[in-house]
């Protein structure tokens, strides 16, 4: 079974790296669906999933009382309880064969699955370019900046409930892409055959 | 042109993997070329070019006055010299053509001809594993791990040394690899693939 997770840096093109290399290896890409199923199971709107999923979750859950999710937090429909929920979907998920996973702390959820882990980053300058593609109209590049930063910090944040270590240090990833001077579409071809390589 | 550079923590496997690559790439691998080639110019033994360039640039040239090399330090003949030989070294033999360079900070030397950058590491263990392989007949475990540990040091002062970005931290290498659960031969082929596509 090949498990390959993407842990990835906002702008970077972690997605889009993770969805291509799904299709070149002909298997499930798990991104939306993840936010979807949890929503279905817990009988909420997506977007309160994703909006909880992209938070601080040292705002959610204050009191840290080691890695327990025993807490007056935890209660039916409350927010740490709907964070479980997307753990059990990614580990649901995992078993129904080989798969990608963006995001969401898997490569620590799924570690005794001994997933393939991937981590795309790049310089701020060309995930900003990256991002500017993509922007609404109006959008400037210091909010996106400071999303950017926001959303790196929540992630970085929401990894340290999950595990001691960090995100993005390169010692908990199997291959870490910079994405600075490549074209994703490009490399998914030669990355997909690495994989087929390993273990 | 295609430069290719190997960072690598000691006993990770870099060495193996930047020949295999040329190899692969049909294109040369400097790595003890280098060292033959400072000893050729200076009129000195291999040995000493190889002791210098494995010590603690630091210990070298204690009284740093900011990245230059005009200092009582700098003597023909001194060690100090024979790094500054060391770098003319690598620039003219990449002016050669493409190639694999392995280590002596070839990154950050060769920054203006824009290298493909790749950083080599691995877990304690698998690095252990890998050195106890290739060891003298008697080495202890524990040696290896000091010998380890002060390698790796004086690998990261050096590059202090020529550099403010710090060895290893992934944001100055275009890929990572960890080579603790991959065969670097099965590897090899895809990963010269991909640097094909890339640039």
């Amino acid at each position: 079974m090949k498990i390959i997770t993407i842990g990835r840096e906002f702008g970077s093109g972690g997605r889009e790296l993770g969805k291509r290399l799904a299709d070149a290896l002909g298997i499930p890409c798990y991104d939306k669906e993840i936010i979807n199923e949890v929503a279905k199971t817990q009988g909420i709107v997506p977007e309160r999933v994703e909006r909880i999923s992209e938070s601080d979750i040292h705002l959610l859950y204050p009191a840290t009382i080691g890695h327990s999710f025993i807490s007056p937090f935890y209660y039916e429909g409350s927010d740490v309880q709907i964070l479980v929920s997307q753990q059990e979907v990614i580990k649901k998920l995992s078993h129904n064969g080989d798969c990608v996973i963006i995001g969401r702390g898997a490569d620590v959820i799924l570690k005794d699955m001994h997933p393939f882990n991937i981590f795309v980053y790049a310089d701020t300058q060309s995930k900003l370019a990256r991002c500017l593609e993509h922007a609404d109209a109006g959008e400037t590049e210091k909010e996106i900046l400071r999303q950017m930063k926001r959303i790196d910090r929540n992630r970085a944040s929401s990894r340290k409930f999950l595990t001691d270590s960090r995100w993005g240090d390169k010692e908990a990833y199997d291959l870490c892409i910079n994405t600075s001077n490549m074209s994703i579409k490009d490399i998914v071809p030669s990355l997909a055959d690495l994989i087929r390589k390993v273990r």
